[in-house]
């Protein structure tokens, strides 16, 4: 019921960006997880407004001092979306600005709304690697695929057992947002979306390894949900079974790679991995 | 390829067989564990036969001191298993015994194999809740019921969205061995097998709000797979929809409650909380 | 078209309570049902009202004689429901009083509304294991768990055939209001929850051995249902399967049982069955 | 374990072997079904063997006397079975004859094993019919088609509720081999299969209104069987919603069909009374 | 946005009511699909209000000459449709009419509204088979049951592999409105509905052979589609299985149907063939 | 029965193995097609062993002649295959050699087998569309993904109704081998991958726009299959739905694409057109 003294930080080291995007628990201080990005602490100054109530970043390109004022909704938008989208209008809260500072000439960081830089991943595949780590230790590697918005997660396993990909599946998408969980074998990389259709050409069939779970926490965003709140999530196991003998990956040998260059036969080119 | 310095302890305070079958991380220390339940330090005292290598519990009214030897496995069992059911024979590894020390009269504690006290679901619980609790932080409860043998697992919450009972539920099928997840309002008792079928009767449609997961982690032990590693898990949402109004729960006031003493009509009954 | 003579009973012998609840084709003769679950012909005496037209049982509490009014509906409601909570209001019929009679100090008797005693299944019961066992002659006990407000039944059967538990399942649905028929075998007592909990944890598959039958006829009281009259029922064979060996049931000797008296001990404690 | 005196009765009246045909209750005495369908007793006689241990019929073509010996298989068929295929050879008790007597130039009857007479539907569809109106009091008929080889039941009933064609469908379903049940309005004759065809099409949605139940009873002599003994039955809706407004059926007026003689247009041509 | 020159023919030569119904690409000419119908060149003339503008047929019963105004709507309707319903009302364009012509007493052709020679599935018969020969070269026939409004499609085939059936299931789908294809062997006749009834009984297992596809564009004259464009179609193998040995195919050899004289035994009676 | 004259062609115009891996109807001359791909006639010459009997193209590297011998089958294989796994061994026939012919010096053109230049899908992407288009002439585009090994297939049409999409599906997935078609609106680019994803991410909801048919011919490579055949095939739906209102696309307007250069401000970075 109160005023929240608040302020807006424009521009800053990336660091200081990725940070203050992390999907952090609720009561852990982001200036110290933008300290431990950047390698020391942040530097902080007191605010012109707020002084030592708010602390402020003392290298930030510019910085709008304000109050968040309480029980008042003004309606905002419509905004470009990550979705690619329009969204529409909202009823938001308002800040109610004191004071401005900068640098001189400063650099105003923005993303290209609605665009691929809109969408960034990286807190999420943090939070999702640490949950699946707890229910399957062998996970390799966890990537929000940017061709999906951040909706579609990969997740790379070393499995022991026919039972460990759904494990898998479920702990990532104990996570909200995410559409689609594929699970795949470590010889993927998942941060090549053309290796994850491969395997789930290859090693998936459709009925028998596929599920669906429904009224899972959705992005109201979504333009494509029935419910207001909810969409469904598909789980997806695309790795290989171990309960039948698997035919061997053609591979070339890694003694024919090192000894073939190349750059021998097609000047210039670089190696495709796969 | 070592034999391995081990030992079997027979008989100790109930906190410490509890800690001993606790579900904690690989590399964690039973004994600290154990300690923490004691709220003292476990007293231990070095083996006879290990010395310092291997520490045993000084208060144990029984050790079996040996080794584990390499490579070696021999048919054991069948035994009586948490299921209810005999189980088949398994290659397992042999304890070479070196010395056994006990207790004058010691007392030894065994568990009535397949039947209920068999069932030791404490430490799956908490780690269930510590899961849940990440991805829905509205949690109240989590119930591993023992009817089930432990294989059935009741959440309780406070949601605040359609879309959190479905995240709860995927959280807590991470877990291995679980069969099906029940997701309750919090004025539900997890610990009471007739509220939870209460919530499942009046707040459930099958079609609507159940979904399976196939291809999950189950029990050897379960003689209803027809997989040799996997069985399916049942995810359940019970609770109240969001999405349109609901009737009012039919209670007695609590004033009426603090005013009534059943004992005035019944002499000798306890009331029952439904 | 015409006022229809009428009597409302408030309190007699349970037998009387509980053959008018009893679920009997719409010819037959309540008074008859109720005689035949006293032991001896209901005691009947003419009506002060309608005389012979109308027979009033004659040992009741109290009486209240009438008549239904044609075509004349008023609003009654809402009431604490079965169900847990309150209904709406509804238009219903209306009892237009001629005489009350009533012993001197007459008992009235009552449910407790929206509580347990709310719920009589007698009479569906029968009425369910009439039909099952039509369809299913080895069927051994049916039973409406009292904690699901009677929407579950649970059922019996010592089975030839593996084809014989859905025969059961669709027979005990073919009841209206059941939302969950579960099958199992003769070892399992279906008035204990905890049994019927065991056998589905350890003799089912939840991909395999669970059919849903959508647009069934509900209870216009149940609050989860999408449409106002039809809901979804679940039919589920928990029963061994006969394709297939399955290990032994886990058993104390009968012999021992006998050997073993639990009162040396432990003073004062009864067995557990299980 | 003692031989049974038995007797093969080859050719009588039609009602004689439409009565042995019905399904009747295990004790219920099928000389009596026989003697209802025939509208007066049957005749029987002592037979030559056993007297009056066994009655065999006065007026049969021919009856075969003997023993069916205890403990004694031999291999018997393949016979062409009414599923249009050869079975494969059984295991199966042995008939030591000990009499044949006969009329004079007897006719024997047969079936034409493997073709539509080879189905007598007669006996099911009266237990089907008694099944569905414990249910549904509104069934109006019950007819299982030839062309199916009996194994497709067609249910018509003047619902009241859009709860009920799935009741019918659950008791036509509760009697085993049946492996579709289409549930129609009763403007819909279920002994056309046109119509019954025309109602699927017109007043049925497959994703909506048809529920499977896997696992239920099968003939052992179906060939597209997974499992020796279960199938998978299909339970149809094809009747008018009554949670929407319906288009009215086009029918010619009665005063129209009563006026209008279709031989004075098309000599010699009756009626379609569709 | 210019009137169309346009005219109704009301009665002519079947061939050229069939050919005006098939369904035949964009820019065919249907005067010449009516030509290779009727075996020889439709004759045309010039019609009176148009001239070689718009050739209508010479040897029409009856021709309405007109031209359709653009951008002009008025309602029209309710007819009796092909689904035996009354449609509702539609906005309809509007033909003017400036000429008719007629043969000295014409006859006029209709079809009886709603009833079956309103449905014509000859020229669809013909597109879908089309189609499925180009998916699987071996079909053999199809048809569209006149029983189910045309919406029923059989389709026989000579399968060489068990992937043969869903091939022509799918390429027979990719019409519209059609909401069922059947795909059986070629010893089943799709022009005889009982014979698709016996295999759908005895070679068809509905959780294995049966899928379904929504959002499949269906007749808005269907009365019970939820979307008003789109409804459900299935997709049923009913063929033998080639994984698995099949029993023989119960038969009279041909050697004795052609040795057997029906007439000698049944006097008047023509053979059936099943 | 006879043998058969045959000939093998190493290396060619890249047209000549363009076109002999065209998906053409059983009859087709596939030297027309080479023809029509090369714009000019193929230039062939008799073989050296069968003269005019079997024409050889004149321009080959290299040419094998010889005859394919009747009811000869030897063990050949295992080779590398699309799939990116090595097949098993198979019987084949047996080429009997005759005659060798080349060029001077001539260059063999192989693939890298088992890596992506081995999926070579323009022949079924022609094939595809030709079907596709029959039943959705608002078909714009039809990819077979290289990322999947040409195993799925995306679509992209102008639809004018909801139902459209599924019958564009329905037509693609009548050629075998497909496992997934997803068909989208032909804003998106079916060539590139990313643009697939993120239709599938925001216009798409796994329980309502996807549906499976079992049974579909697989190929035999598929290492993911149970049964030897058939394998599953998904049918997607991710279109904008025209029953509701779909906020608008995020785009750059025209106009200011054309005024701003991005290397004015990244010199030498070419434009992401997303």
């Amino acid at each position: 019921g109160r005023p929240r003294p608040s302020s807006a930080v424009l521009g800053h080291h990336p660091a200081f960006l990725l940070g203050s995007g992390m999907r952090v628990p609720y009561e852990t201080d982001e200036y110290r997880v933008i300290g431990a990005l950047l390698g020391e602490p942040l530097k902080v100054v007191p605010s012109i407004t707020w002084g030592d109530e708010l602390l402020v970043p003392a290298e930030a390109e510019a910085v709008i001092e304000g109050e968040i004022l309480p029980w008042r909704l003004e309606p905002e938008g419509p905004f470009g979306e990550w979705t690619g989208y329009y969204s529409g209008q909202r009823q938001s809260q308002v800040l109610k600005v004191h004071a401005v500072t900068q640098r001189r000439n400063p650099i105003l960081v923005s993303v290209f709304a609605g665009h691929r830089d809109h969408v960034t991943n990286l807190g999420w595949e943090a939070e999702i690697l640490r949950r699946v780590k707890q229910a399957v230790p062998c996970v390799r590697a966890v990537a929000l695929s940017p061709g999906s918005a951040g909706m579609h997660c990969y997740v790379s396993i070393d499995k022991l057992s026919d039972g460990e990909p759904k494990l898998a599946a479920l702990a990532a998408a104990s996570v909200g947002f995410v559409k689609a969980v594929i699970v795949v074998d470590s010889d993927i990389d998942v941060f090549n979306e053309s290796e994850v259709m491969w395997a789930l050409a290859i090693r998936f069939q459709a009925d028998r390894d596929a599920d669906i779970v429904r009224g899972h926490l959705g992005s109201m965003l979504d333009p494509s949900m029935d419910h207001p709140r909810t969409h469904t999530v598909v789980l997806i196991d695309a790795t290989e079974r171990k309960d039948r003998p698997y035919p061997k990956r053609l591979r070339v040998p890694q003694e024919v790679m090192d000894r073939v260059c190349l750059e021998d036969y097609v000047p210039g080119v670089e190696e495709d991995t796969r």
